[in-house]
């Protein structure tokens, strides 16, 4: 690539999801940050937020919206209530529905708070610049996510299990990728659990809690970072009375490109 | 160094703030983290932890204490109103006293929030172990500390503007300080600012806003990192009712290796 990508394919993919498009966005506008969102009301947004600091690795907020609002200083002129390729609408931490749309939702509570959270996705196209191969983008499908037996640190009224990514890393290439997730922190960083899945309390690769199963080949290690969807775990757990969410694997795409994050 | 930093070396050091002498802390513990504090009333605590979200290079928030409780994560067994060595009291943005004990004004706030916030002493420690010396350690004085008119982006209530430290480095080791700093973004990472402090908008590094003064011989550079004493002048623009800090180079000495936060 020569200087910046063109932050046009980011802002053209978040306007074919306005217009009714719903897709896993792994692989989607390569280069820009990716994130998780969470949507609560303001009562909640004290708790989410310092939940989110106990638990920076499955939680590292990129930008917190002001109360009603729905924009991001991530994407100027984007639209949370729309731009997601698909939304999940809780109610007392029961999944009710998936939308295209959530402007509807939205004005039940006038005083959501949104929270953008990165995404594993961010690293992935280094890995793949490095000649890691990243199965689920291979396969076409979503990535595999797991809930896992363990616990976050509480905050508030909020408590539940982390949730991870995987990917299936070659033995001899399993290094590489740690480093390369390792750069950049804000978007859940270095792995979290490298093999051994039953020590997370994951019985069956082939059976994810989110997303889709993938092929582990032999000689490929199951490799886990924390994942962003560990909010929704909460969720599940916690019961807040309302919130609305993107739905595993259909992130917002913003206009930053993955290179802010690297340290 | 073989094996773990004794932690015992961090509970001693502590144990003599409490007991009520006050010192800087820059150079004491070496290999534990030091953290800058500032309690707010519950009522403040929203807005200043998104004022922290958004401004994550001076105020990477390490830990949140319960509403109330004197007790952090970071060192079982401390108490946050007496362990630091020197406290500033704030009433309405003002400055009102200086104290080795903060257990009296606890009192008036039965609800405080206290932020512990990573502090750059943290990568001084590795700086030195690679050779590269910190002035105000080898002057036996207090890091230099300049309030720029660079402005933090707002939250709620609370504006202000950034708070850098210096430390004078030979030209030829500046990269090596960069990238030695750049391991731990969760205590300020990377200078924010390497020379040129006129476009900081300090016109005289012998005049520190916090802090002393130290020498910067020829050939070396002025280099500025994001500082913890950030909180400290959003007090002093958005004069909340409120406020105990750690007076600026005394810090908090938690129990946790520096190296946890090396990404």
């Amino acid at each position: 690539m020569s200087g910046l990508p063109d932050a046009s394919i980011a802002c053209a993919a978040r306007l074919d999801f306005r217009a009714g498009k719903a897709q896993p966005t792994s692989g989607v506008a390569p280069g820009f940050t990716q994130c998780n969102m969470i949507s609560l009301p303001k009562d909640w947004a004290w708790d989410f937020l310092l939940y989110a600091q106990r638990n920076p690795r499955p939680c590292p907020v990129l930008d917190v919206s002001e109360p009603g609002s729905h924009e991001t200083v991530l994407a100027p002129g984007a639209d949370l209530r729309t731009d997601l390729p698909l939304y999940r609408i809780w109610r007392d931490g029961e999944l009710v529905e998936e939308v295209a749309d959530a402007t509807q939702a939205w004005t039940e509570h006038p005083d959501l708070v949104s929270f953008l959270i990165g995404c594993s996705f961010t690293f992935e196209t280094p890995m793949m610049m490095a000649g890691i191969g990243v199965r689920h983008i291979e396969q076409g499908s979503n990535v595999p996510m797991y809930l896992t037996q363990i616990a976050c640190r509480p905050a508030g009224r909020l408590h539940g299990n982390l949730v991870v990514s995987m990917r299936p890393i070659p033995a001899d290439r399993v290094s590489e990728a740690v480093i390369i997730s390792g750069r950049t922190p804000a978007v859940h960083g270095a792995p979290v659990h490298v093999g051994a899945p039953e020590a997370l309390g994951i019985s069956d690769l082939s059976r994810p809690e989110f997303g889709d199963a993938v092929e582990i080949r032999p000689g490929e290690v199951p490799v886990f970072w924390a994942c962003g969807v560990t909010p929704q775990a909460a969720l599940m757990a916690s019961r807040p009375p309302f919130a609305i969410t993107h739905a595993p694997g259909h992130m917002f795409i913003t206009d930053i490109p993955d290179t802010r994050w690297q340290v």
